[in-house]
């Protein structure tokens, strides 16, 4: 799909290709803690899981460690792919694409709020802070689904 | 990561937000026939897995379905998810990400070659032509895994 954006001196229309944007989340499981959330220092507010954009040239592998890491202060070690989320309202300030990994902190006491988060913390799945942001609470909810069904 | 493109007229740079292109493709598994993969009419030339762009608001579930009904004239029900392939290096054109799905034709005997597809065939695992396409015979490798596996 092709859009225009106006340049800035001229106004002419310059064409622009546009696709959903892709993200990456990450579900960061701890048998004893639970998973990170972190509260998000932008809008739209509320807890998310600790993700963000891919960027140009970047596996979305590296792209979810990196975010992990700037978010919340913990290395992890991705485990699989949880899915991809791509409902085109999932973010209410355009269309992005998420894809969820799994993974488990190297060290879960590093835990920290970095970029973006005003707050980072464990939450046990049965005691979740609201609001959650975005279509967050519903990959959530699939993680603890896979998770009964891997019981 | 943003990058600039000069507008066509005055040539100011206008600002742009870079992000890999995301893709989606499809396994197309039939147990009798094998998958389908289609002769591409457009360079890299060779054959691939059905697939194409996910468009700005369409889920990668619906442009999945979209793109092997355009390109090989069957409806396909989405089995799985296969895996997200996002190495910068897989297409030689950009940087693209493929949201990679399993399914199966609600009528196999519908096989045609569609858009942007100079041949489309059921081709047996153990059988499958050359040159393949992007990465696409490493996804086709971890789809055997994952048949093998299941059985």
């Amino acid at each position: 799909m092709s859009y225009h954006k106006p340049c800035p001196v001229c106004g002419t229309p310059v064409q622009m290709y546009r696709n959903p944007v892709p993200t990456v989340d990450v579900v960061v499981h701890d048998p004893a803690r639970g998973i990170v959330l972190i509260r998000r220092a932008n809008p739209p507010y509320g807890w998310a899981l600790p993700g963000g954009f891919v960027d140009y040239g970047e596996t979305v592998e590296s792209a979810a460690v990196r975010e992990v890491l700037e978010e919340t202060g913990l290395s992890v070690v991705l485990t699989g792919l949880l899915g991809v989320y791509s409902d085109p309202a999932r973010d209410p300030r355009h269309h992005t694409m998420s894809v969820v990994f799994t993974g488990t902190a190297s060290d879960a006491d590093m835990l920290s709020a970095g970029d973006d988060a005003s707050a980072a913390a464990f939450f046990a799945l049965d005691n979740l802070p609201a609001p959650i942001a975005f279509d967050h609470a519903g990959i959530i909810a699939d993680f603890v689904a896979r998770l009964r069904a891997e019981d």
